[in-house]
């Protein structure tokens, strides 16, 4: 039996201010510190311990990763970052707030672009400063693997690929994988593992900082799913971010 | 001009109480931390960033580099972490404090662990719950790489190789490379860019968190070396592990 761990980040300055977040390299709050140790405690419980992680080159999820290791004395295990595991990348919205982008754009226009699968955001330009290559991280992506702003079937298509070359590998191997990321890159890993509809994928809400242990058999389908921790603790955080005003991306 | 900073981690617990460390997994002090923090701020006054990082498998060394990182915003960059990179390991002699070890061994004895280039410190053996095997990390090393207590030659054996195969490449293609390790993995470090030799290696001090900063020709040989930071500063560091009963390893 396979067994792999994702976790999305704790909450961030951003999720905090209600803003769009995408690729902006915000920093945890106090409570997402707060939520990553508490992460990594619910961790603890697991009869077995973590070989090998896998985060984006994002600081929210990277902080998180950490905390967790630290907090189970596993520092020293590898860790690999990739751009793959971003969250989606929402274009001319990242850094507006909520009420700003509703008097921009108008209510209908912002729910369709957080809540439907292919719609893309407006999109940045590569004069923009958001611009992807103006950050050395990205320096090395072709012009092709840059986004100007993606769906959620866009980000789907980049984080599948990394997960089955990168991921499924050390999976494979029998090593317990942890992957630290975001909500949107955690929706295409939770999406290919249990088989999620197009339609549905955009419903499921993923609480922040909640491990989920997936079992899986020879073929990677899942035997099991448990949100671990506190389960009231669990069934709060789901609540919260099920109210789409609520936590944004 | 290739380049490539080295630092040692920041006071661990083991050195404020003047115990023999090696493969110990000590935490650093307050202080220490203190110190990785300090190293960060001084680096970024280097006129380009990292690229990538190695460490090793111990937390005073990985929580040094993440410090560091966090500071200059490059948590983002590429880190591995080996256990090539580790301290010496002191054998027997791990978790003994200075006085222990004098009365049990005596000064001269003690001194010629600590001072000579390849006697090696009094062996553990597979039975001894400080065997490297009984720690999951160490898991897929082969019994010859094993070590049960190793000469600071023994160490530079498994160091260069590890330098050669892994951050040589890396350094070759242009990249900036930050190696953040112990005392004695560095010595083996410098040992090999300045061609130092046996005789004068045991006698080089490496002062905690302090970045050195090489810049090497075309066959990475060094045309400039720097101690980072505030020179008075540094000058102290240096005076105080150059005081061999101030300073463990």
């Amino acid at each position: 039996m396979y067994k792999v761990v994702l976790v999305r980040h704790g909450e961030s300055v951003w999720n905090q201010e209600n803003r769009f977040t995408g690729w902006t390299d915000v920093d945890l709050t106090e409570k997402g510190v707060h939520e990553a140790i508490k992460a990594g405690e619910v961790l603890k419980s697991l009869p077995y311990e973590i070989d090998i992680a896998f985060t984006s080159v994002l600081k929210r999820a990277i902080k998180t990763l950490d905390y967790i290791l630290a907090e189970n004395d596993l520092l020293w295990v590898p860790v690999r970052k990739s751009w793959k595991l971003n969250e989606r990348h929402y274009g001319a919205l990242q850094g507006l707030n909520k009420q700003e982008t509703a008097e921009k754009y108008g209510e209908e226009q912002v729910k369709l672009w957080r809540r439907s699968y292919d719609v893309p955001p407006l999109p940045i330009t590569a004069e923009d400063e958001r611009y992807p290559k103006n950050d050395r991280r990205y320096g090395l992506l072709t012009e092709q693997e840059i986004p100007l702003g993606e769906s959620l079937k866009d980000t789907i298509a980049r984080v599948v690929p990394y997960w089955e070359a990168e991921i499924v590998p050390h999976i494979k191997a029998g090593e317990h994988v942890l992957v630290v990321a975001h909500g949107n890159s955690l929706r295409a890993l939770m999406k290919v593992l249990e088989n999620i509809s197009d339609e549905d994928i955009v419903d499921l809400n993923i609480p922040t900082a909640v491990p989920i242990l997936y079992e899986l058999d020879d073929d990677l389908k899942p035997l099991h799913r448990r949100f671990l921790g506190d389960q009231e603790r669990v069934q709060e955080k789901i609540d919260v971010v099920a109210n789409p005003s609520k936590i944004m991306e």
